[in-house]
């Protein structure tokens, strides 16, 4: 990419990204390109999870992707002057609502297609986003590459449980798949749960409708054939089974793993609205009303998606993670860490490994 | 069904079931056929749950399905001497993991196909059962035959939200169906949910990975097409709209929904869970986790199966419900009720018409 230029925070000048010799981005091995206008507040809480993440880790460099001006100004605004995070200019904008394959085709200059080519050519260790999610996955599909013998990539995400974080998989890149997919599936996962979730020996669970090896779809009925004989699986997995964690990566179409995972997402908000009502009814004071409200928010701290901040596309050539649209600055912030936790773990070299 | 046997209760002697002259039986409107032998805790919770429906309603006359000694001896053992609840001698028993198939064909002195038979001959108004699932749709399907218009049965179930409960369908009958299959899907559920739900004008939601029309599979997007005129139609539902009770009859495939009752069925346990684990690490008092504890039971009133009882299988031609495997009295208590209210207010009939 002839003419990418960085701006360095060290000197305020601009220089060719791969030869600017002031900045800090020459100087350590950990490079995240981080989408600064992706999600719905934009450019405030990216900018603000890229400070948070250098202020907490030396071995960061942050490059922000978007206008010029709108970052810099941004940065400023937050009062960064350190060297450690830089700007390359992206003029365009994809939308969250713009629907991803001519968003993709047409904006050659965002954020998302710049960012993903500089990993693709070996500028950063990674490309995160809070932005459209179908134009990020078209995109590092399309940018990155598939890594060799993986036939769909899946979009993973962490679900909790009784017992911690389990991982599940697809949860909406793919809404129809096929056996063999499931079974990538279950690889790929099983590789991000041990290394990013530290599970040592992750156990796979097929979501059916059943525990029965002959229940469900003809899709699950082949899948369960497929992986039958392998230690690692756990056999059928039924909806209750999901928050009881009883296998470690749930895997499942893209359609139902979405439904799914949006459903957990939203368990907190649900039960704390009705707790509130039952305070409200029963006359609690406000101490005790206080009491129940801290016991069960830190109760929910096993699903707030900010913790774990992004969801990884499995299967890219590459490293790239989508959050939440709605994604304050912590959420970047993790979802960065996350990234660069999947670029020192080599997850794709381990899927590699897996699946061959 | 000749030589049929009803044991009345008033006098001890057995009389043919239609013919019985001394039995509470000829007496009322209200006849619900209860399969005594179904769920994991046969004949005790069937049994009692009779006993509580008949001492709540005056009106209600209980037949027991099940081995005549076995269900006459729990009916002593838990005093019974009343003269509203009979007894129908079936010998055979299906059990909770017999194939469907095979039980339904070869057990045809069971309670579920006795039960359902004397359903179809008009000897009841409903069969109620907490057994084998696969196994009470099947017999259902194939006794009770399927109403004017409608391509295929499904289980419905009531799903909590922040807005009380609200219907799903199909959660378990059908796991691929077609666009057409899921438009009746919604309008049984309307039916269901203005009235026994009494939501008066319900809005049908069709589950999908995303808002917008174009989201989701072929048949989510074919199935949007046919509704999207309809004003009743809420639009495309996705899983964090399930629990804030955005639609009030949630349309999708038997696999989908399967799952998703399931998961929304364990939110109570694990939650429960995971508050007593903080309450221990907090070091609250008893008296404060008594406090915590109470809310939480409350507040998780809406989740209780027990309150609801069963799930109909809508489509049939007939009232033919059943209930979790585990269903403690009450629960079989309230799947009565669900019945006999499906009963007086002739949901079958506003099916129908609602269909053409």
């Amino acid at each position: 990419m002839p003419g990418l230029r960085l701006l360095s925070r060290a000197s305020g000048n601009e220089c060719e990204l791969i030869t600017c010799k002031d900045s800090h981005y020459n100087q350590v091995t950990m490079k995240i390109a981080l989408d600064a206008v992706g999600g719905d507040f934009y450019p405030a809480n990216p900018v603000s999870g890229a400070i948070s993440a250098v202020a907490e880790r030396q071995d960061l460099h942050i490059i922000l992707l978007g206008p010029k001006e709108l970052v810099e100004n941004e940065l400023t605004k937050q009062n960064y002057t350190g060297n450690r995070i830089s700007v390359v200019d992206a003029p365009q904008i994809i939308g969250m609502d713009e629907s991803p394959a001519v968003a993709v085709k047409s904006k050659q200059n965002s954020s998302i297609a710049i960012g993903l080519t500089m990993h693709q050519k070996g500028l950063c260790d990674a490309f995160v986003s809070a932005g459209n999610t179908g134009a990020l996955l078209a995109a590092s599909v399309f940018i990155l590459g598939k890594l060799p013998g993986v036939s769909r990539p899946a979009i993973g995400s962490t679900y909790p449980s009784v017992h911690g974080n389990k991982f599940m998989l697809d949860v909406g890149a793919n809404t129809d798949v096929k056996p063999e997919t499931l079974v990538q599936f279950g690889l790929m996962g099983k590789v991000f749960t041990r290394y990013i979730l530290g599970i040592e020996n992750p156990k796979i669970g097929l979501l059916n409708v059943g525990e029965e090896e002959e229940k469900g779809r003809e899709l699950t009925r082949k899948t369960y054939e497929l992986l039958k004989d392998r230690p690692d699986f756990a056999g059928n997995m039924e909806g209750r089974d999901i928050l009881k964690g009883k296998a470690d990566v749930y895997i499942c179409d893209g359609f139902t793993g979405n439904l799914l995972l949006k459903l957990g997402e939203t368990i907190p908000e649900a039960i704390g609205h009705i707790v509130k009502q039952t305070m409200i009814k029963k006359g609690l004071t406000t101490e005790q009303m206080q009491l129940v409200g801290g016991i069960l928010k830190e109760s929910f701290m096993p699903f707030d998606y900010q913790l774990v901040g992004g969801v990884p596309f499995l299967g890219v050539n590459g490293n790239s993670l989508v959050g939440h649209g709605g994604s304050p600055p912590l959420a970047i912030k993790n979802m960065i860490f996350t990234a660069s936790k999947m670029v020192e773990k080599q997850v794709n070299k381990h899927i590699t490994n897996e699946l061959n």
